[in-house]
């Protein structure tokens, strides 16, 4: 089996090589921005909307990306073919480089790596999956960073909660999983999704939009006791898609009727 | 001038060498901590408190340090006789490890480190610094993460404001700057200092010891407006031990004789 191939810098190395030194401002603080697509048939999927957000986000840093966007673009398509992977995604990192002072940031460094990655199993799919509850506010949520500390300190309570994500509030709204966005549907057939504090997902859009085409959609505050009185949740995500939400905490959704029928929609508009 | 050594999961190796692949979770996901401490005359100084703190940072990450304390003393007396570096301090840090999936840990990396470090200017010494306060509530504020986003994400506004550091409050009350604690003197020349979603600072441990011989201090939740009637403002912190604040936002404080004197017993206790 071939090594894969990793774009470091300017070039193309085995993956077991891909090595930063320990200065960068990733490692020393946390200081970097990333961004993941999936690739369908070898193509990547959303493609304009995920550079958008990477440069976005690198800007957001003030950190410069080191190739502009048809550079970037081709070097994409020069690891897709090199590596020609099927069912993965490929990561765009940014650090904040290699730091003089372990604290202001150097000249950025810039890792274009494919990753296959986990999909919802069959049971998930079926059953929809359960949700612990955790009060928490990202910092900087528009942008794609690298902080991810809170969701991979959670990981054990939520195992020995039996849960298969946190889903996060801050002053009673909801916000957001820690690597998805989150949908309500009302006793009305509303759906509803909170506008602000969170990360604007690709998928999130993409599903707003398709949603609007059959239903009522507020991009608005949601409060945390509108979980009460809904009757059906799900979450969007580039891995998950659409997936549906069976339990948050104590609360039930029996049904998963209209995230059901999204999902094969979102599949169908977009042949993923 | 000899190559610095660098201690990385059991050997020494030259600095430039210490190289960590770019699925350590630091990189991937920002999750990692670290310790520091300077040298006194090629001594630790409070070097068990910094080990304390360290163990204790990595259990409350469920990361498991790949050496006992034993060894992990021994491994940084024999980095400190290897580079014979004066003024300097060492950097002990562990990450979430090489991760297979890019979010669950891996096995910890563990990396010694000597770096030279910048203390205070003259100006600043004599004249006290200027902060720039800003909302924000640090993550897991007791374990000393690497999560220092937000801070590197200031830095560009606190240049355009002229100001030398950033000072944090959360709900009205005040935290802690990025890498000090914060003290405030009242007009009774009571010491108080926030008790409670902050880092817990060894040279702020020991400057509360020193200043409780000679004056009231109040470890307690210290309210922002605070500020307005104080008379003297400091910072401590391991690099810059005890510093006067000149200016906090639009108030400025004249007097910095308490803080001066603090400053002086703090290095004759500990001659450093």
């Amino acid at each position: 089996m071939k090594t894969k191939q990793v774009f470091l810098n300017g070039d193309f190395i085995e993956e077991p090589k891909a090595m930063l030194h320990f200065t960068d401002l990733s490692f020393q603080r946390g200081y970097g921005i990333f961004d993941f697509f999936r690739l369908v048939e070898m193509e990547p999927l959303f493609f304009e909307e995920h550079l958008d957000r990477f440069y976005s986000s690198a800007q957001n840093m003030h950190l410069q990306v080191p190739v502009d966007r048809g550079e970037l673009v081709d070097v994409i398509h020069q690891l897709i073919q090199k590596n020609s992977l099927p069912n993965s995604g490929i990561r765009i990192s940014l650090t904040g480089g290699y730091s003089t002072d372990g604290f202001n940031p150097g000249k950025p460094n810039l890792i274009l790596s494919q990753h296959t990655f986990s999909t919802p199993s069959e049971e998930q799919r079926e059953k929809g999956i359960r949700l612990l509850s955790h009060s928490y506010q990202r910092q900087l949520p528009h942008v794609k960073t690298i902080d991810y500390l809170m969701a991979i300190w959670l990981q054990p309570l939520k195992t020995q909660n039996g849960a298969d994500d946190i889903l996060y509030h801050a002053n009673w709204f909801i916000t957001e999983c820690p690597r998805s966005n989150f949908f309500l549907v009302t006793g009305d057939n509303r759906i509803v999704t909170p506008a602000e504090n969170i990360l604007q997902g690709i998928t999130r859009a993409k599903v707003i939009e398709l949603a609007k085409k059959t239903h009522t959609v507020e991009v608005r505050p949601v409060r945390w006791d509108e979980i009460k009185t809904a009757k059906e949740a799900f979450i969007t995500s580039t891995t998950k898609q659409l997936l549906s939400v069976a339990q948050i905490d104590e609360k039930v959704f029996s049904e998963r009727e209209i995230s059901t029928d999204l999902l094969q929609r979102f599949r169908s508009a977009y042949r993923c």
